[in-house]
């Protein structure tokens, strides 16, 4: 610093005042772009660790997932929380444990050596989680996950908005046998969808068909077989909402095998609004879209608040919107 | 430290020979159980900020990354990357910038204030790059990526290898009429796959017939509507080598609609192995692996060293493996 302030002719209260942006010293336009260019000429750079011990605090925001940097599902959550964190002139820090206890533990820890603004903790599928101990001693906001206890802010998908819909769009169209092909995963994304299908048929004054809800595995190969269980009924669905995008894919599948036509012969609706799937069937899927993006940066903007204060405890609920496109 | 010598009944010095652990020091495992026992009851914590201000390293490594943490396609670079990162005691920086080149040259400064020990630089595809000057001012390995004048260590995956494979598990079917639908995109792996072909079908004496060579978008449109051209030849091929397994998928649609059978019929080759699709459509797609996870634990391999060395200038190029599965 002294060696930008020799360069600068200024002294070197100047340069601490131009640097750190105190708005209150009184230096003129001219003698603060002498300062910076001799900062640049001599590649100063403020040292962010000393800051860091002096201050208290960085500009970083801790993440800390499962696995969503790596798989190819819920990468809009990193998005959100990345723009939402620069916005806030915050950088993100991913640290992507594979769920892995000790990871975890050792991800955090390190976090919380670099003084953390806060810490975002999230999951690659909306689940319920135990969160680490050690996440209590710094802001913290759990995304597409939750506590058990509700003892930690959350923000999480609203899963029976969203199968509510996705029943519906389908009710809409004039549908009365519509078919819920449910996954066996035990998920609050399970749970809540069924509540939301039920929900919509008994709004409609539909009676539930117990034929017509089926659980299969999660999976293109499960909405296959559901595809065909359901063809066999003595009545078949004349629509057919799907627990996500791959069963549709699969549902896609067995229908065209069997000459059937979409959205002709059987309407079909999924969830997710997955990349690489959705919008690329034949025809392309209409869908409901977990807002992964909007989990995220809400998530970011929780943690930073609007006035300092740590974000509440309890679960925020994000609307699962309608993507409508060809298959009903 | 001083609480946690009090409490453990050592000296200072001892605190710090278990803490910093100091190999060479003499000192007891009940001494040493002694030390972490009371650390960890006084929640002691290393100020890591401190350090990192003395020794002017930290257990970071900084990855810049286009957009790999946000979309569905080369997530395996981040895992690559972690898991080699996790083995060597550091704990993995992303910084998804999504190209942007402000954000990327703030998340470098960042980076760089906050004593990375290397940046990995990395593209979510394949692709030349002008490294941002500030990359040099630090050990750095560009994955997926590479200088035009390849002035800094890459890692790459070898294009030509893949479709020189791609082609020959074709031709050791029997097939001679062997279709290459590639992309209208310029990157490495638009010319490199194409090479390949070349090379394999030159070396089983094969002619290439121009007619077989298509170029689409590289998405599931392309393939079919590559497809549907490929069809209407007076000697349609026996065999399609799609640039990804998004073509492939759009491929497989428009042969199924015209009641093909695959691979009775017309055999398919798919690149990418791509989560999601390659192993979910029917039948399951025989691809080309991008070896995702090898170039970003490759990356920080070499970043790391050995013997501390920086790494040396060059591409190392990462081999394509087959995948075979039932759609030839």
């Amino acid at each position: 610093m002294q060696d930008v302030a020799d360069l600068a002719g200024v002294s070197l209260a100047t340069v601490s005042f131009v640097i750190n942006a105190k708005t209150s010293a009184k230096v003129s336009e001219a003698t603060r772009a002498r300062v910076w260019s001799a900062a640049q000429e001599l590649g100063y750079r403020t040292n962010r660790a000393a800051k860091n011990l002096v201050q208290g605090a960085s500009t970083f925001i801790g993440l800390v997932a499962d696995a969503i940097a790596s798989t190819p599902f819920a990468g809009q959550i990193i998005r959100g929380a990345q723009d939402a964190a620069w916005q806030n002139r915050h950088i993100l820090l991913v640290a992507n444990t594979e769920a892995n206890g000790e990871a975890e533990q050792d991800a955090i820890t390190m976090m919380l050596e670099h003084q953390v603004t806060g810490i975002i903790y999230s999951t690659w599928y909306h689940r319920e989680v135990t969160p680490p101990a050690a996440l209590r001693e710094v802001p913290c906001v759990l995304v597409n996950c939750y506590a058990a206890d509700d003892s930690l802010p959350a923000v999480v998908p609203d899963e029976v908005q969203g199968g509510r819909t996705a029943t519906q769009v389908l009710l809409d169209r004039g549908h009365r046998r519509i078919a819920f092909v449910n996954s066996t995963e035990s998920a609050p994304a399970t749970t809540g969808r069924l509540r939301g299908y039920r929900a919509a048929l008994a709004a409609a004054g539909v009676a539930e068909d117990p034929d017509l809800v089926l659980t299969v595995r999660p999976e293109q190969e499960g909405g296959y077989e559901a595809g065909l269980l359901l063809l066999g009924l003595p009545t078949p669905p004349t629509a057919v909402f799907c627990y996500n995008d791959r069963v549709a894919m699969g549902m896609y599948d067995a229908l065209h095998e069997r000459g059937m036509r979409i959205p002709g012969d059987i309407a079909i609706v999924g969830f997710d609004n997955q990349e690489v799937i959705a919008g690329h069937l034949r025809p392309p899927l209409s869908t409901i879209a977990l807002p992964h993006y909007e989990l995220g940066a809400r998530g970011v903007r929780m943690l930073l608040g609007g006035d300092g204060s740590a974000p509440a405890p309890g679960r925020t609920i994000v609307d699962c919107p309608y993507i409508p496109r060809h298959s009903l």
